[in-house]
């Protein structure tokens, strides 16, 4: 029998998150007084938006900041129920919305109402790698399909069919725009992989918390082919939120009460404020679609750059705010890379063994969120860096 | 096969927390306009301190609002680590310290950390209801312990003795002082408790998001006794900070990677605003000790009243700001009994049964965690309905 009162669970024994690391590292650079540049990690460099600020300011000065219901605040879930009828001509009872602690809680919620332990979900590898370390936490399998760029990088109902007919699985998670790759699911697409879950009763979990930051081609929320799949999302990245740790799920009308009784336990509630907050930012579109067109700019940026600098591989730059691409010739792996970057040039970014377990040591993602000057600066430190090795 | 794609898991199969659903129904009351007097959720009346809401709104004011590292700000963990040096005599390690959302992802993190799926933990019954069903939902069982009158309410060193020899457990869970009993437990328990974990090799998870609320009696954290232990704390309660979610885990050495891990991936980091707002919270003292007080005073008005109301079998109220009795006769049960106060008298408690699963539907569960004229205005309202019934 293991020896219990003396260590770790092997359910525990997930890979860290690597960036996380990175971020840490970069911290200690910094409050040694280095001038690090960051790319590293998935953080808008843009502050909430001003309604957003005021609202908790206001809150705090009433006083009153306490539990709410767990599925979260009335007037939160009918303004994202409105946002799907404006955005997506979709109708949700806004009994279907949960308002979660980032997309993270709700990803926890979705995998324990939907699946259980034993069960499978196919993902697309490189991927956000908490899918993974979550499921596997949580007693789920994941079923990593690899993309590249033969398949531009995205899932599609044909692999999904082939695997599904070697080993069935229980639901598919799909990402548009994906983190770490940036590309997009084109809408038919999403429309076949939907047609796929529907016919093979197969859990669709869609995580749209890029939705907002795409530069031309269509948004397509999963809920506008199959009613029962699962919309995770977050006021993170397009709401520049991330450290309020304010979120939302689209549940199923048949998942909806064991969504809230996993809330109710498992969490009681979202932050209270960050629920106040959150829904003045709804109302902050121009502010954020500003802070969006820097990121365009920065993206361009990239684009052009990348491939002067030696980056090869470049995963198609469609939408989030993140290029993946494989590190110039000459280093032996991009955990090196990474690190002697960080080290000598004080730019972080991330090495893909996060989103890649097999092939990600060969390639980075650079998160371009941050602000235009410091984007264009780091990678004028990468040229030099690479140029010097 | 089970059909995927259709309904909930089995995993998510547990109870809800009854005390929510009155907590909804009583602000469905409030919204129409009626005067509800609330005992029934644990949650202080007095707003999060004012250097607490001052550094929050400071915070808002700057800007930066980010993700922090998984376990925490430095400046939090190093603060709370100080707290235990001088509050209970113990060294803490800083890197012990993670920060969590609540007391709610300390339990998450702890369960998934040091326990696998089938595993068993022994827990007092009555008790707070998300202990067995977040157990539940991530796989293990929870032994359920019934205490009453003739032990205190309180687990035993004894009786864990006895459940084990028969069957085996791998977690024993205790909470002093206790919700919903307010009982504490005597520091030599805590101490023979303590032993019986070391001997076994059992791990000792000690909730202690009531310390700071006890009126006399010597708190004692299990840290004392046992360095493995793994000890849950909440700004919440003597903090009166629940709505910005903000918790405190202090791990054994052995565990804190696998949080580490858990941590970034199941939740990336906890609010940062809170967080900020805790660090100052712990130099309020003076303002959350007057906090006390109130209850000290709440909690003399329930011990002389509840008995002349006709509640009987009244828990010892040591602690926390609970009281547990059992219902006056002539009522078929608590349910009914809260549902028709609430519904005649516009009093929300909170009916045993999400704590006491057997036994609970003959008891209440009363906080006086609220102004001193509302517990006294409540009691009135309940005297007036008992006598009427």
């Amino acid at each position: 029998m293991r020896k219990h009162g003396s260590g770790p669970s092997d359910r525990s024994g997930i890979e860290p998150f690597h960036a996380m690391t990175f971020l840490a590292e970069a911290n200690r650079l910094k409050a040694e007084g280095a001038d690090v540049l960051s790319l590293a990690v998935g953080q808008p460099a843009s502050p909430a938006p001003l309604p957003a600020r005021e609202a908790a300011t206001t809150m705090i000065g009433r006083g009153a900041v306490g539990y709410t219901d767990a599925m979260g605040r009335p007037a939160l879930r009918s303004a994202l129920a409105a946002h799907y009828r404006q955005a997506y001509g979709v109708t949700i009872d806004p009994a279907r919305v949960m308002i979660t602690s980032g997309a993270s809680g709700g990803f926890n919620i979705a995998f324990l109402a939907a699946f259980e332990a034993g069960d499978r979900i196919a993902i697309a590898a490189p991927g956000y790698p908490a899918y993974r370390n979550i499921m596997r936490a949580l007693g789920i399998a994941p079923v990593e399909i690899e993309v590249g760029p033969s398949d531009d990088y995205i899932l599609t109902s044909d692999r999904l069919e082939a695997y599904f007919r070697r080993e069935p699985f229980q639901g598919v998670l799909i990402a548009s725009p994906a983190n770490p790759t940036g590309t997009m699911t084109p809408p038919d697409e999403i429309r076949r992989i939907a047609d796929f879950c529907r016919t093979n009763g197969v859990w669709l979990i869609s995580d749209e918390i890029y939705h907002r930051l795409s530069f031309g081609q269509e948004e397509r929320s999963a809920l506008q082919d199959l009613e029962e799949a699962i919309v995770v999302n977050s006021f993170s990245k397009y709401y520049c939120m991330t450290g309020w740790r304010i979120g939302w799920m689209i549940l199923p009308p048949s998942l909806t009460d064991a969504a809230e009784r996993l809330g109710q336990n498992l969490y009681i509630s979202a932050s209270d404020l960050s629920q106040t907050a959150a829904l003045a930012a709804l109302s902050a579109g121009d502010e954020l679609d500003a802070v969006r067109e820097s990121y365009r700019r920065n993206r361009l940026t990239m684009r052009e750059r990348l491939p002067e600098i030696g980056f090869r591989t470049i995963a198609p730059i469609d939408g989030a705010f993140y290029a993946y691409a494989q590190i110039p010739e000459g280093f032996p792996s991009a955990t090196v890379f990474a690190k002697t970057l960080l080290k000598q040039s004080h730019v972080a970014v991330t090495p893909g063994t996060d989103f890649d377990l097999r092939r990600g040591d060969g390639f980075v993602r650079l998160s371009y969120a941050g602000a235009e000057a410091d984007v264009a600066r780091a990678l004028d430190r990468i040229a030099d860096f690479v140029s010097k090795a």
